[in-house]
């Protein structure tokens, strides 16, 4: 979705960026968004060991149900950066609490940018107070906040649904970044959703961990699982207002789901230095958690990635990273279609055009790789991107 | 080892290599090692679940006492080709074994190449004819076999050592080939050592599976197991001569550890495209496998990988990439030198002179990464490249 592209502000929410300078190019890198009262948050973090001191602090205060802020720095991961890591957050939410009227525990806080690097924190304190000072409910606010978060990304993600009409009504808006350090272990990336459905955090958090599993949990764009992993849900309404039911509880869940769906094949599509989304589908597993190991090790295969950029159907290079997946499967249990041309049929090569599909890999952005086991009835649908020379130059460079 | 350099030939090895034509560029593609009797034979295979024809017939047949010869032939894997590639295996043995005046169970044979392509075997029997006609015993035909098992090597890989003086010597030469598609989850690659110590295969098949444990299982380009992966040890003697006893079995298991530690060392300094040989050592483990768990993750994170390759002290990458290996450390337990500068003690970043090391990593093509962690005893040393552009452009286009 474009910045120009009409989105919908779910009712009780202010949004504002800042230029704190964290950033060398001087771009917005500062988001700050706030509640009018309390609100019911969700959250899911990163499974990384070495885990950011926002990481930290945050996972200690969702889910909850008075959250009223949320501070996000781009430039700067704050992670492997020991206690005075977590000095930084304990002063980010001291100041952006006094500046809200609220007490630090309701202020939830992440980062991302270079790891192991002490947050400046003047500017950082002199960016929160800019950007409490331009906080609106108007669409560009929101926007500008959608662009502050972002790294190396080439574009801002965000989404916008609604649901239903007067009293009732509902909408949920969702914001995202993640280019590279996107590995799918748990949440990765970061990605903010928020919504004026009135709902408590005792439902808003499975329904997060839920739409995470099938949405950010099946991207990846080189592996790697990022320190500073978190997507915070935040609801709606009054905690006097009752909470949804019935149908509208299973149109929220699958609002969600859909929301986190499209940031999430947003970010493999933006993945750094990126020429193809690649889409995988694999099929006919013994449960889920098989079928994603198996899309992962292909989705994570450098030499698939680099086929895919050559254009060049070479799905020797997929059958067999599917191999080392962990997964007992035989070769006579396994088929495989690039874009819907079958290549592999029950552990055979079949006779196809080379020249045809490689031509159809040049010539199209969107790939699909299929891979039908006969194991059982599970299956899933993974997203990455090809793996490109702009890639290595991006990430040769990227501290110094 | 460069061609010139002096090899010692195993007693009752012969060797030669072939132009079958395999390769379209018409280089040597075909390699028969032939023994002038029965030799105890170890082999070490892929663990991937897609593996090529030539694995699954070399596996039936090793360990064993009486194997006479080997046919390895480069530029077409055999692998994913269902059972017209066991037909075209059958076809080589039976062949090979009637030249030799053996039985087709005592030939062993191996792949490397394309996936999913049926062998030319027109091809392949002129080539291992005129392979067979040209045996030899001297230094320039195992110099000529080591480079007919090449794909996108730049070089050939051999390794001569030899032991003790009179009756009682004898010597161990070993080459491999292995550029992409090298990930340690067993043998990776294709090595052949040949020795002629007298030791029978109930000794010989442990100490290479020790030797491979700790050579080529830590070894990595970019983490893609291989479906032809295969070690082949091949042990001399007459079956009436004593087997090695005492202080020599102690030394001969000694020779094949170091000589499959060079060859697994080169294959990561030969890595496609790679400019830098990356020496990981994790210290201070519970066990040899969380070690290799952590040096593993370490050694597959393309943003490691971009960051060596750009001379980038980027640490952060490391040790978020050893958080996302499974093991369940603290970060405060965890400490970094890269090429002896700590960069990481104990959870907290140090203060080192980053312009320095980056010139120090710019000027040197070995670099050293270490983790230390404070767990326990266990220790591994593992050995990865870098990721490049070369990298990319020799993948995106290798079939087509």
């Amino acid at each position: 979705m474009s910045d120009s592209a009409p989105i919908i502000i779910p009712k009780g929410f202010r949004a504002a960026a800042a230029r704190s300078g964290v950033k060398p190019s001087g771009s917005l890198d500062l988001a700050l968004l706030v509640a009018d009262g309390p609100r019911a948050a969700a959250g899911t973090f990163t499974t990384n060991r070495v885990c950011a001191a926002p990481v930290r602090w945050s996972r200690r205060h969702v889910p909850s149900d008075d959250v009223r802020a949320v501070v996000v720095n781009s430039g700067n991961a704050n992670a492997a950066t020991g206690t005075q890591g977590e000095e930084s957050v304990r002063r980010t939410t001291e100041l952006c609490a006094r500046l809200v009227g609220c007490e630090p525990r309701q202020v939830l806080v992440a980062s991302t940018g270079v790891i192991g690097h002490q947050l400046p924190m003047e500017r950082i304190e002199a960016g929160l107070k800019s950007a409490f000072a331009d906080l609106s409910a108007d669409a560009e606010s929101f926007h500008a906040a959608s662009r502050a978060i972002l790294t190396t990304d080439t574009r801002p993600k965000i989404v916008s649904l609604s649901h239903g009409e007067g009293e009732r009504a509902f909408s949920l808006l969702g914001f995202a970044k993640g280019a590279a350090m996107i590995g799918p272990r748990m949440a990765t990336m970061l990605a903010f959703l928020l919504t004026d459905a009135p709902i408590r955090a005792n439902e808003l958090q499975p329904i997060l961990s839920e739409a995470v599993e099938e949405s950010f949990n099946c991207v990846s764009v080189e592996g790697h699982t990022s320190t500073n992993d978190t997507v915070f849900l935040l609801g709606g309404g009054a905690p006097s207002r009752s909470s949804l039911n019935g149908d509208d509880l299973k149109a929220f869940a699958g609002m969600v789901r859909s929301a986190c769906q499209t940031l999430g094949r947003e970010m493999a599509a933006d993945g750094e230095g990126a020429t193809h989304l690649i889409t995988i589908d694999v099929e006919g597993c013994s449960d889920r958690e098989e079928a994603r190991s198996l899309a992962r090790a292909v989705a994570d295969s450098p030499l698939v990635k680099t086929a895919i950029h050559g254009a060049d159907p070479n799905w020797g290079r997929i059958v067999s990273a599917a191999g080392y997946a962990g997964v007992p499967f035989e070769e006579s249990q396994l088929s495989l279609w690039i874009n819907g041309v079958a290549v592999y049929a029950r552990g055979t090569p079949t006779q196809f055009d080379a020249a045809a599909l490689s031509a159809d890999l040049k010539a199209h952005r969107d790939v699909n790789l299929r891979l039908r086991f006969e194991r059982g009835d599970s299956s899933i649908r993974f997203w990455t991107c090809d793996l490109t020379a702009e890639y290595i130059r991006l990430n040769a460079d990227y501290t110094t």
